[in-house]
């Protein structure tokens, strides 16, 4: 069953930071196997990058160094395009380049994706040629092909995401050791898990773009990004995720992405969720989707959800059938046909209905809670259970946990803002999360 | 995007049980959405059963249903060929009448390829066609295309598996209510979840089966099924899932699936989890698989084992993946470049090296724990840790658990077969399972 010729796909690998050095290494540890399974073989032609000396941990012939992106992209003998330079200035012109060559482009770029996907995928198709992109959700996590081949007999009814490692990590930190935010993100920089400048992480922007880009593969090409709902981690409060611990849950960096009759929800949030939930489960920087199908029902796909080997693992893969599909002569899953025929209707925010944890400052004083009670209630919400610690001793404000029955987003809003504005009852905003209860 | 000729791809149907009557069923449900999809539409052309006559909840043309599954395949319209009779007798004709015309196979049936898999890949190597399976392990979940495309990067160092829905269910039910063996044993087999002839799933048969499945795609075609060390839940006693859930384990039938330099580990038996582990906490009919691979590090999938719904989800899964690949010319990833060059060599049973959960009947009387302590320090075994219940009054053997430290399997056996030659020190045999420790 060996193969004396095998077929060498050549390969243009722009961007040589930590997922690229991860790529090569992986392609020099494991190209033989690799091209023993498929019966072709992936060799890289060059490597782009403005910086060409800095040291990767890996090495790699002098000659395949290049700072000439576009030179690389259109020689004769380059294939397929991985583009792992990241964000959507230079990248988005040098993926454009590629696909209107023909090229087939592997990237793990999910900001490109949820800001510039329909495009691109529109491009890809006018140039029969198709865009890869599993190392942008989910890391290592074959999640991509999961949702868009093996579960392809399925309708998307929701899925929920832990799609950030660094919050999660921050999370898991936060519980364990009832640390502060504040401790927590200075030691996840220390350690590497979070960047300097923390705000694309535990903003929730980077979930949100992966949240796009599984939402635009569920229920059509156009998920506009601007029109998601987000909410990161900062300033999370300990006190919140001890509350939430004593009453069953944890709270997570959730993405929801939910169809229904009135609309997709595509949101972003911390999220209590009950602990023996498999989610609440994911720890420190993994990863974990469950995607529920018509057919199906649940699944769940975990594991590294960042880092150099794991985002290599999903390049691979990708680069892998990029080098089948050309083989078998071109694209296989047509872009263009794996999404809706429209752009995705997004479901109005505040018809979202679900329970909510709120802690009130509360003056400590008779009469307080049921004020706020008869709020909620003029609001149709109902309160599923009240929790109140012990107050410290002339305490003019105490700490009042309250879990609502299902209500609509608007309702809760409304009825948070009156109760803001009751002179004396609660000294500072009330602290929001959601519940989720995954049915 | 919309696509007004969509190719048809002719579907022969073999088997119109509860999985067949699934894959109608979501053929009829979601067909439109999978051609939209595709590009491609898979088409029925026939349905081939002994049974004509039995409703299955599912109505279809009465022209589709044939009972000559031969002619059927034989069609000139017939392109694919969807295997769901289950076993290696009639179902192996089939399969290999398609194969030998050149036509993809889809199967369920984990048993023939267990029994038969390298040479059904050799006959569809042979033939330039394939065959497609990923129903035949873990149900719904698409756990075949992970582990053969989304982590072909990768060397699997080891896998982890529920397998057996039946099982699973009857663990978590004992757990659960403290109930014995054989009470949840009659319930799962009253509420349809067990066979009325349970012996293959409870036995572990079926968890062998899938094993081997499993095994041959990561490490080699060909995986000797009777050299697969196989036990079962039979019998296994709820005080053994108590006195583990004191000390924190949940008992799985666990498939292990272990590449090493002495050889691959193949096993199926109840282990010891660590309650707060993933594994653990996959309940009631649900299946989920432990990958680890060399470049993505640990990687788990979660979902439905069985079931009508969530087997065909897999199944026209494959099938997508089959008309995908004949729109583009044929196959895609060829069976046999995809496994190593020769057949797996097992590792020596008695050369795996675990921690273990003993339960000992032992003599209640001064003298007993040392004389076991004793004989398992002879062969090199320490002890982990020792729990022995207040014993009821006047009993003259007691239970004693030893949890070991890590040991050879044959010298736990060597050191067994002593203590029960011991005269009166234990009055029965010892209760022995794994333990395992993941790392």
């Amino acid at each position: 069953m060996s193969r004396v010729n095998t077929k060498e796909i050549g390969v243009a690998l722009l961007g040589f930071g930590t997922v690229g050095a991860g790529v090569v290494e992986t392609l020099q540890k494991n190209g033989s196997l690799l091209a023993a399974r498929l019966g072709v073989r992936p060799v890289l032609r060059g490597i782009a990058d403005l910086d060409l000396t800095s040291d990767r941990g890996v090495s790699v012939e002098p000659g395949l160094l290049t700072t000439d992106g576009a030179a690389l992209i259109a020689r004769p003998d380059v294939q397929v395009v991985v583009e792992l330079i990241g964000g959507s200035g230079v990248a988005k012109d040098f993926v454009l380049q590629a696909l209107k060559l023909g090229k087939p482009v592997v990237t793990a770029n999910k900001k490109l994706l949820a800001e510039h996907g329909a495009e691109l995928h529109r491009v890809a198709e006018e140039n029969k040629t198709e865009i890869l992109f599993e190392a942008s959700v989910g890391g290592g996590i074959p999640i991509i092909k999961a949702l868009r081949e093996g579960l392809c007999a399925n309708r998307i009814e929701c899925m929920y995401g832990i799609l950030n490692g660094t919050c999660n990590y921050i999370l898991t930190r936060m519980e364990d050791e009832k640390l502060p935010f504040d401790d927590v993100l200075k030691a996840a920089q220390a350690a590497g898990y979070a960047e300097a400048e923390p705000s694309l992480d535990i903003d929730g922007h980077d979930t949100a773009h992966k949240a796009v880009v599984l939402a635009s593969l569920a229920y059509g090409c156009e998920v506009p990004l601007d029109k998601v709902n987000v909410a990161g981690i900062r300033g999370l409060a300990a006190a919140d995720i001890a509350y939430a611990a004593e009453m069953g849950y944890r709270i997570k960096l959730l993405a929801i992405i939910r169809g229904g009759p009135d609309g997709v929800e595509v949101s972003v949030q911390p999220t209590l969720v009950e602990h023996t939930h498999q989610l609440a489960a994911v720890a420190g920087v993994y990863n974990a989707v469950l995607v529920v199908g018509d057919v199906v029902g649940t699944t769940l796909y975990y594991g590294r959800g960042a880092g150099r080997a794991a985002t290599a693992s999903a390049v691979v893969a990708d680069l892998a059938d990029a080098a089948l599909n050309l083989r078998s002569g071109g694209r296989r899953r047509d872009p263009g046909t794996a999404h809706a025929q429209s752009p995705v209707l997004l479901r109005n925010p505040g018809d979202i209905v679900a329970r909510n944890y709120l802690r009130f400052s509360m003056r400590d004083e008779p009469g307080s809670l049921a004020r706020v009670a008869t709020a909620l209630g003029a609001h149709g919400i109902g309160i599923d259970s009240v929790m109140q610690q012990e107050a410290p001793r002339n305490a003019e404000y105490v700490p009042v946990i309250i879990v609502t029955g299902p209500a609509k987003d608007r309702e809760i809003a409304a009825a948070l803002a009156e109760i803001s504005h009751i002179a004396g009852v609660t000294d500072r905003p009330t602290v929001r999360y959601r519940i989720e209860d995954f049915d």
